[in-house]
């Protein structure tokens, strides 16, 4: 029989802080805390695999579950003197989702459960407090109605429709009809009055009644908790966060402590480390007489935990310092107990009833880039990590936040902001405003930089948050809803600017008296928590000695090469001051595209439509100077690195001009008429230009422009190597997909090296002859492909197009289909498809190894920006990739996680790979 | 050290007849000749592996070749009597190629090597004939000069300009000097004359001497011959016959006889059956005092063999049974012994010196396809073959040939025809007259249908009869060079028509007073040697009762099965009549083309243009009984015959009205205006849509289609069934990459087919699910796509584009490129890629089969008719391929052959591949 529940309570626990994979990170890290002595409410948690038991037949529980929860359950009363559903002395509880990995917000809660008007009679008896009971009770069934009732049963209803509204519409109605402010206007009538008209109304509109019984309202909260592991919020959050479908949820049952006892009791949150600056103190909010749900729903701007960690926004807020000097101290001994138990930023919850805390979750809180940069380097400092860790410790994600542009600061000193609210994710953004979700996500789609403003945000924004470029809202605190998925997501955002009034009917927000309207600009800082009008200049970040500090360390764990895909003097410079090693992917065409481009391109034109060889032996030595200087310029600021130069790639139609203007100046320069120039520009178009005459192709039926590229390397090459220098140039031949193609190209190389060596009467250059292995049939003939070539590097984007026979340009139309559906996981085109591509380019890998043993592999597609597909190439052997400057530090930590995880494997187990 | 010389004569030789290999063709049956004691003239073979050593040691002869050849040469004196370079009595030889199979005319040959001003009177001393011995050193000095001095040092001549014309135009200016009408007015004297303006020219012209020792003509004839297998022409052969590079040829050394010794002497080709019909009668040429390549040359019409085999057009002509009868005794003995020894029809040529019959050559003749069938069924019931050997002995591309068109004979009756020549290549044949190779090249590759009429062809036509539809000729006769090869390819061909007066400059053709131009339509009948004005009309095969009872040998050593690509009623009736087991391949989308297709094609126009699934829902309805009715009429066609469906492929933009007048109906239909449609259609355009949003992707992202696909599937069928037929429908996914799109479209299949069983009230519709695999993903991923599959189709010409990026629509830049300089040995579109494509399909036959034993595996490419291409799937493990109907007999044939094949590979060794 499977054990799928594990109890824990009063200094024990049946699991511990290991187990997040059966548990979940709430029910391991509550484990964990119980096992310690740490003030934990008693409780069970209820497995994962149970959950995937659970769907796997088809919404059934496992019959030996029941048993379990029992006798589970029978321990937590024993532990708390108290009995669930017994009328005199009722043991309440709460049923809590939880996963491998925290999904916050994502899926539901159920508190409360085991209040009925059987119970509530003892209750009132016990706390001697009737409103407190009644409140509850309203919040249970409220709770119970939306999540259980309605949710869970997939009852659909259109907006404000759905039955939490309607039970929020009856509190409204009778707060206006008796004149109340606030809900705490309510009295224990007025609030008992609503739970009958709640379930009246329940009864109207969803056709069955709220389970006034305990062990029913116990089952179908576990279910409902399961359900939400496949509610639409958390299938979508998963898609976003790459979390496999079958990690599945565990369900946490534990004791109900209230923080809404009167004044002696609170609720918080805290973080061991300031989250978003990573500053070691103690950080965090709190509220009297409150549930914890008020605190991180950010309905009530919560007070601060301390003084020290005050801001100007809150100063005149209580901290719990100050209002309870004796649990804040207990409190804070809690913080260096659990900080140093996990060597990790802790995320505390917290409730205190009537003086006694209790613990009520744990976790590896959520930071910043620049927050576990500084905590990484902190912690190291303090010996509680080692450098290993500490690599790991910043993840690809967090270190591109540190590397998004800021504001000017000379800008933004001049300007005044309109608002000012708490700086809840990083960098500084500018953006035309939307106010919903769905408009987030179809102006992002148009192309557009758009910033969400919202009266606070609600997992049901997720995919608008992604989308924009800044999130803004009026209300919550640091750890609201929208704080932490910005903070996750490295996302620029301000929380609880107070004076916004958001008008989202009319699209329409003001502030102190001005009214901006859908599509306006505003500029956000959310490192400061500033809001402005229009767009201000943004500079990127600056030079950040810690950072370098850190990227030195992390250079010392990878083993690959990072280089860059660059083609211009600019990029090239830029990229080595990024750390590249040289440049993985020279593309000679750039030259005839953007400004400067008009005379090579004029010339490239006038060859293309040269109709003898012996025009375009002509043509092509006009043309030659500016594709040797060309190359001649990037050899010399790469000096000593290596540049793989890729030959001409792109079908030559191409470049053949479309405006009339340019066909005539064409026509003038080849002596013939326009209509010539339009004819012969016809017939170069292809159906599929992604497989047609490109590439090497073009180097096979015009050899005479694959030798004046290879003339332009040498000569600029041995330019260099006549003035002192040491450059490194490898020729590249796209598109191949035999090695006979290689083959041919050689002889001309071989030929022109000879040739240039002796006319410029040096020794040699040192060069390596290869290829871009990105056609399907390159891969699998590998092992012939080596024998010409090299070095190999996978252009994974057309690889990619090949093998899964999806034109780039033409996805739209399914590719959100497929991942919607799940049918692909990822994009390919983001992430290498491990399954496929991965697979076959390991085995070519490989194959091309056999036969050359010291083979240079590489990849210079833009997988090689993509941490994943770092790690892949790590894990495949790759001596390098390459990709565009700006990812050089994300790839370089990449390759370096990839080497640290490896090691720890290699420690544990095989390597295993897809 | 290698043995790199085999010599035979005089009852014994070194090799025999199975060493075709090492001696070529020509030398092994030498040696077998030589070794049944036939009288062939003495000399040695050198090897094909000389060849290949040669040209890897860049054209330097292997050191031990020297002191064999001597040795050998010394062998053959002593059997001849006579010694090589003896002033008092030469032997002179000859050098001749002879690779592993035969190449007619692509190769080189040089005779009367050992002539000198040194050897002559020696000569003269011997035959007493100075004119016989000048005109042998004449011809020696051209032949050299052409041969040693000119090609094989790749002296490139302008037309006209190569040292044989400048040679021959000595020749005819002594001609017209000395007023001669042929070469036999030439005296001694005029020879003796002619060699030495020749040897003054060449000098002239080549800048080196004509070398007059017998040494140095031997090495450097045997030289010559070695560089004529790079030769252009044998090049190009061996592309069009797939001929490896690699194999090489040998050098026959050999014993010159004479039959232009005078009257005594004659020279001829025979064949030991009639190779155009097949017919049991020794059949052949031959002509008086004359030298061997007077007869293949085609520059004499040649007499008949004999009287049996005399025609209408050289009835008058002696043949040699009337002019020699017991020579031509012998040489029916000599027939009879051939045949039995080889089993196979045999080529021969021989040579009468002095009333001495010589055998110069035997080898397997070439014959055309009715010939093949009759000999095959003729040697069948003879007993000189087993069935085994009977189906080997027809190719695929001689049964093609039996199904190509002939000429109504009705049609043909009426008409007379304008000219009347031997009928060389089978079948009749209309199209547009030609007087150059490079012509008919061209005008073949706009797509007309050329005749190619020449004077005589020579090996520098081999491409422009191979463009051509039908070969005409003025003269030659039966063996020669037009014939031989119209023979081989199965090509209409009439040779000697001696009245055509052929004008090439002018393009223009007289026959008896009529003159045509380039350009106008002729019709020739191959089959009976005739020639028409205009286009006959054709008719297919008729029925052959012997192409039936032969076929159905064939199809008893058949392993797999045979399907049709079919979309049509009329198509699958015919395809049955073909002998098609099924149908591989039903393309809904077909009933939207073609006549017919209007009211369906609006339908579906108007289904894509549709916003709503409502409106979608709506239009749906009303396509639906058109593609019931289209699948049920097939399947009805095929009962008890599997009918695989493919669900719609093509992109949808293919079908969205281009015209203004459709498009405004459209737009009336769906209550917008014309712009909507058109922007709407623009939307759907694609950059690569062969890599777009097609096939399964349209199933996915417009369920409702697949879904109506389907329940016209299974409602075709249940019809069927509950009209007590027994259809076997196949329902296919095409453009899979991921098994995770079958199993969505499988919820469909299985939803659907319940419903419809349960609305029809049948047990059950036996039906298959599977996939074509056309992605090399999905190839790759074959262990889990066959985890849903039933059965695997492979889209081979899909899978070509993608595993090569070839799209097919573009290769035309650069396929023939890739052909001429070897990079592909060739088009993969025609016979599969066995390396590359191959390859992953047979790895993808594997892994699927590992997941699922009993998957069935077909091919409905194009592929599926190519008989190489079938020949890989019978080795691959497939269970059928489908082809077009017209195929149906090839395939069949090809797949018979490759388990015959495969036998006797297991026999010998294990099978192995690529």
């Amino acid at each position: 029989m499977k054990n799928y529940v594990y109890t824990f309570g009063n200094g024990h626990a049946e699991g511990d802080g290991s187990m997040k994979n059966l548990l979940g990170g709430k029910g391991a890290n509550l484990a964990e805390m119980a096992r310690i002595g740490l003030p934990v409410p008693a409780g069970f948690t209820i497995t994962t695999e149970c959950c995937n038991d659970y769907f796997s037949s088809n919404g059934r529980f496992p019959d030996s579950l029941e048993a379990q929860v029992k006798s589970a359950m029978a321990e937590t009363e024993a532990l708390m003197g108290i009995r669930f559903g017994d009328p005199d002395n009722p043991l309440l509880v709460s049923c809590r989702s939880g996963a491998r990995s925290s999904m916050p917000g994502m899926m539901e809660t159920v508190l409360n459960v085991g209040l009925t008007e059987q119970t509530i009679p003892g209750l009132i008896q016990k706390t001697k407090n009737p409103r407190f009971v009644y409140d509850a009770y309203r919040r249970l069934i409220m709770m119970f109605a939306d999540v259980v009732m309605e949710k869970a049963e997939n009852i659909e209803a259109e907006e404000g429709k759905d039955i939490r509204c309607r039970l929020e519409r009856i509190m409204e109605d009778m707060k206006v009809s008796k004149g109340y402010q606030g809900d705490t206007d309510f009295s224990a009538d007025d609030l008992k009055e609503l739970t009958r008209l709640f379930k009246t109304r329940i009864y109207e509109v969803l056709g069955t009644e709220f389970p006034d019984d305990p062990q029913q309202q116990l089952w179908q909260g576990i279910g409902a908790v399961f359900k939400s592991w496949n509610g639409k919020r958390a299938v979508s959050f998963r898609r976003i966060e790459n979390i496999p479908d079958d990690w599945g949820t565990a369900v946490t049952v534990q004791s109900m402590v209230f923080g809404n006892m009167g004044d002696t009791s609170a609720t918080g949150v805290a973080f061991t480390r300031n989250p978003g600056t990573g500053e070691n103190k103690f950080y965090g909010e709190w509220l009297p007489n409150a549930q914890g749900e008020d605190v991180v729903a950010g309905i009530r701007t919560p007070n601060p935990l301390n003084n020290d960690t005050k801001t100007e926004q809150n100063r005149h807020l209580p901290s719990l310092e100050e209002a309870m000097p004796k649990v804040y101290g207990e409190l804070v001994q809690v913080r260096s107990i659990l900080e140093h138990q996990n060597r990790d930023m802790q995320d505390l919850e917290f409730t205190i009833q009537e003086n006694n805390l209790y613990m009520l979750q744990t976790r590896d809180g959520r930071r910043t880039g620049m927050a576990a940069l500084n905590m990484a380097m902190d912690m190291l400092e303090e010996g509680l990590i080692d450098k290993r860790t500490a690599v790991l410790r910043v993840s690809p994600a967090q270190l591109d936040e540190m590397l998004h542009p800021l504001i000017d600061p000379k800008a933004e000193k001049k300007i005044k902001p309109v608002a000012v609210g708490l700086p809840a994710g990083p960098g500084g953004a500018s953006g035309q405003i939307v106010f919903t979700s769905v408009d987030a996500v179809q102006w992002a789609r148009d192309g557009k930089s758009v910033i969400l403003v919202r009266e606070e945000t609600n997992p049901e924004d997720v995919e608008g948050m992604r989308a924009a470029t800044a999130i803004l809202t009026a209300r919550g605190g640091m750890t609201s809803h929208a704080a932490l998925v910005a903070r996750g997501w490295g996302k620029c955002c301000v929380v609880g600017a107070g004076t916004l009034q958001i008008d989202v009917k009319e699209k329409k927000l003001a502030i102190n008296g001005n009214t901006y309207t859908e599509g306006d600009i505003f500029t956000v800082n959310g490192t400061r928590g500033a809001v402005y009008e229009g767009a201000l200049p943004m500079i990127s970040a600056s030079e950040n000695p810690r950072l370098k500090e850190y990227m030195e360390i992390v250079d010392r764990f990878r083993k690959i090469n990072i280089r860059t895909n660059a083609e211009t003097a600019d990029d090239a410079r830029m990229a080595k001051d990024f750390g590249a090693e040289g440049i993985g992917l020279f593309r000679t065409e750039h030259m005839f595209y953007g400004k400067g481009a008009e005379e090579p391109l004029f010339l490239l034109r006038k060859l293309i439509l040269n109709k003898s060889i012996k025009e375009r032996q002509a043509t092509i030595e006009e043309l030659f100077p500016h594709i040797k200087e060309d190359i001649r310029q990037t050899l010399e600021i790469m000096d000593e690195f290596p540049v793989t130069i890729r030959l001409l790639d792109p079908p030559l139609h191409e470049f053949v001009p479309r405006s009339k203007e340019n066909q005539v100046k064409l026509a003038e320069a080849l002596c013939v008429d326009r209509q010539t120039i339009v004819t012969r520009s016809n017939k170069l178009r292809e159906s599929n230009p992604m497989m047609g005459h490109r590439g090497v192709r073009i180097g096979i039926t015009y050899p005479e422009i694959s030798e004046m590229q290879i003339r332009a390397i040498f000569e600029a090459a041995a330019e260099l190597i006549s003035a002192g220098r040491h450059p490194l140039p490898e020729i590249m031949v796209p598109v191949t997909c035999d090695v006979r193609e290689l083959d041919v190209i050689k002889i001309i190389v071989e030929r022109t090296y000879e040739s240039v060596i002796k006319r410029f009467g040096i020794e040699k250059i040192d060069y390596k002859y290869g290829t871009m292995i990105e056609i399907p049939r390159a891969a699998l003939l590998s092992h012939e492909m080596a024998r010409t070539a090299e070095f190999f590097s996978y252009g994974t984007n057309d690889l990619t197009q090949m093998t899964f026979g999806f034109s780039r340009d033409d996805i739209g139309g399914f590719m959100e289909a497929y991942i919607d559906k799940n049918i692909l996981a990822k994009d390919p085109f983001q992430t290498i498809d491990m399954k496929g591509v991965g697979r076959l380019i390991k085995d070519s890998v490989e194959r091309g190894r056999q036969v050359r043993p010291d083979l240079k592999i590489g990849i210079c597609g833009e997988h090689g920006g993509d941490p994943e597909s770092v790690q892949f190439c790590c894990l495949s052997g790759f001596n390098y990739v390459s990709c565009s400057p700006y990812r050089i530090p994300i790839a370089r930590l990449a390759a370096a996680q990839a080497a640290v995880m490896a090691e720890k494997e290699a420690q544990s187990t095989e390597i295993r790979f897809v």
